[in-house]
């Protein structure tokens, strides 16, 4: 039996939602900006999605955009806001361990006129929110955090940026917080959230885009506007398959955090009562286990995994081709040696105990074996 | 039955096409950047739909990029092209007959420093290649041009330009026209071709832009660069369903194109015997036919055609919920009481002649119906 354990790279669509993208495709394929009764029908379809994504967030239905993942979320949203508003200024804040999303935008940005301020991470893999304050300016027009770290699961304090600068918009990258903690722009106090369908046991290739009533943000592509701001054919099944998990999202987060924070720390203590020197990289997760190990390399020890059917990752999926050791760790100042040892281990609600003692003793024994191999 | 005659619009996802994405979702979920065998497995997914797409345009499949869509793959092509020209000039040409996502990512440049030049449609429905020669400047960086307009389904001078303008790059939307007539970038002597996946009975939220080996681009959204030159999470199933399609369609063109010609040439013949006043609009279509009724709306003979079961589109979808006049018969100078009055049929390869019989006899139904009504 095979144990998946890179949930934060992606997720297996749920039945449910697989169903739901079938129905549609094949009874409601109709363009839902047609006229006519097939194109009507899809635009309900879409409407009754956007409905279920707004009850789980706790927002008004109009301030949902579908997108077509996380990535563009983050780009609509950074450049967005900031195009929009750059008559009032030219400076962003965002942190060192953001996902690539957002650091290369706002890379982009800056050889574009904008200036960045990166925040350092702290030891416990929060970003440092006295560096912050510090770096918060009157020009400052955005700031960007993400709400769950998608390397170390560490929940960021984002709901304490709009009193640090209540003269800025605060957008939050919730691609991996969405349906693990409980998550409301009301409660985090933000302007706009980055939601990513795959993430969350829908599909890939649908994202959401929140943004609050009365926040301006200019398109970053053009067409057709479908979306409004965003131009391109709707798709219709994607975004009803999304529909289906909101709906199950929706109420749900508190248990599913006790579920998988419980799952999480048994897994985390499982692993130090086998492997007493191996190193928790970040604090206050949920479902994701970040593990450094001395003298062997994350790399080895993933395929030595999976030969066994345990399927981990080191650092983010997205640039896991990368040798390079991972920016989030970095930022932290993780020993390098423990850094390049270090894994990723995600759960979902599908993954069991049972799973998890299996996977320990595996992690265990190659562990062992890798580290004759260290170089002396 | 219901007839759908709005296969311009989108079409109906076949059924191998649906079964792969459903297969793909539910065996190979994995990450396609994921390091481990699941991410593996699912990037061979992605290699081979490459390889089909690739061999369906007789190009290299380092040449294919996956995107959302098509609206995403002109505004890459279009701002990513000149961009990465800018110091070569900033004049871009292209047609007033161009969907949305060219003319709208067109004003936007335009908005931007670059100048634009928008060429003339003849009444035959073809783009006025003596204005276009007139407006080449040795600023021209950028020709964009559709090889099959979305609204009369006329095929453009498309493989004409290279030579009119070989110092610019040519840049062909070929969202109605893949699968429909033949075409190669060689043939089509294009650097840049926009590919959609629901206009060829794949999946809503997949389109391509082939982009010629050594042609530079740059991003027009920043992340993990799965693609390149494209940043975003892979949407392994739905590309996985172009692929499917893309194979049907590769060495099939040639077949398709006359099936398909025969079919609108015996609606047109038949609906012009049954009405002889009606006017069609543009020539040298394949799948599309548009067809004008002086004394009637447009919109409300869709309506009408509806209650019959019967679906087709006043204009294009992605702006049918506007009720201006066509900006497409607009500039062939198609006399406005017929362009009100004008419909777009659009067949596919599942439309039967019967179908084709009931259709036009519902439309003389109707329309004699309505120009009872007409304003006198």
């Amino acid at each position: 039996m095979e144990i998946y354990l890179d949930n934060a790279a992606t997720t297996k669509p749920s039945n449910e939602a697989l169903e739901e993208y079938v129905r549609v495709s094949k009874m409601y394929y109709g363009n839902p900006s047609a006229l006519h009764k097939m194109g009507l029908e899809a635009e309900k379809i879409i409407e009754k999605a956007r409905g279920q994504t707004a009850a789980s967030l706790q927002c008004d239905a109009k301030e949902v955009i579908f997108t077509s993942g996380g990535t563009e979320s983050d780009n609509l949203a950074i450049i967005g806001a900031v195009r929009a508003a750059k008559h009032r200024g030219k400076h962003i804040i965002t942190s060192k361990i953001e996902h690539h999303a957002v650091l290369h935008t706002c890379a982009y940005l800056e050889q574009n006129g904008y200036s960045v301020s990166y925040i350092d991470a702290l030891p416990n893999g929060e970003v440092d929110l006295d560096q912050l304050k510090q770096a918060v300016r009157p020009d400052t027009v955005l700031i960007s955090l993400m709400a769950l770290n998608n390397e170390t699961g560490t929940v960021q304090p984002v709901s304490e940026l709009k009193s640090i600068a209540p003269h800025a918009l605060i957008h939050s990258d919730c691609v991996q917080a969405y349906g693990k903690i409980p998550l409301s722009p009301a409660d985090l106090q933000v302007d706009m959230m980055s939601l990513s369908g795959h993430k969350i046991h829908a599909v890939k290739g649908v994202g959401v885009l929140y943004v609050r009533k009365g926040v301006h943000i200019v398109p970053i592509s053009y067409g057709g506007d479908q979306e409004g701001i965003r131009s391109g054919t709707m798709n219709t099944a994607g975004i009803a398959a999304f529909g289906v998990q909101a709906h199950k999202i929706c109420g749900s987060e508190e248990e599913s955090m006790r579920t998988l924070k419980a799952r999480r720390d048994y897994f985390a203590q499982r692993l130090l009562e086998e492997i007493p020197d191996a190193v928790i990289n970040g604090q206050k997760a949920v479902h994701i286990l970040n593990v450094g190990f001395e003298n062997v390399r994350g790399e080895v020890l993933l395929h030595a995994l999976e030969n066994a059917g345990i399927y981990v990752s080191t650092g983010s999926a997205c640039t896991s081709k990368s040798t390079k050791i991972s920016h989030v760790l970095q930022a932290m100042h993780v020993k390098p040696s423990v850094a390049q040892g270090s894994i990723r281990i995600s759960l979902s609600l599908d993954t069991t105990t049972e799973q998890i003692d299996r996977a320990v003793l595996e992690i265990k024994k190659q562990t062992d074996f890798l580290k004759k191999f260290k170089r002396r």
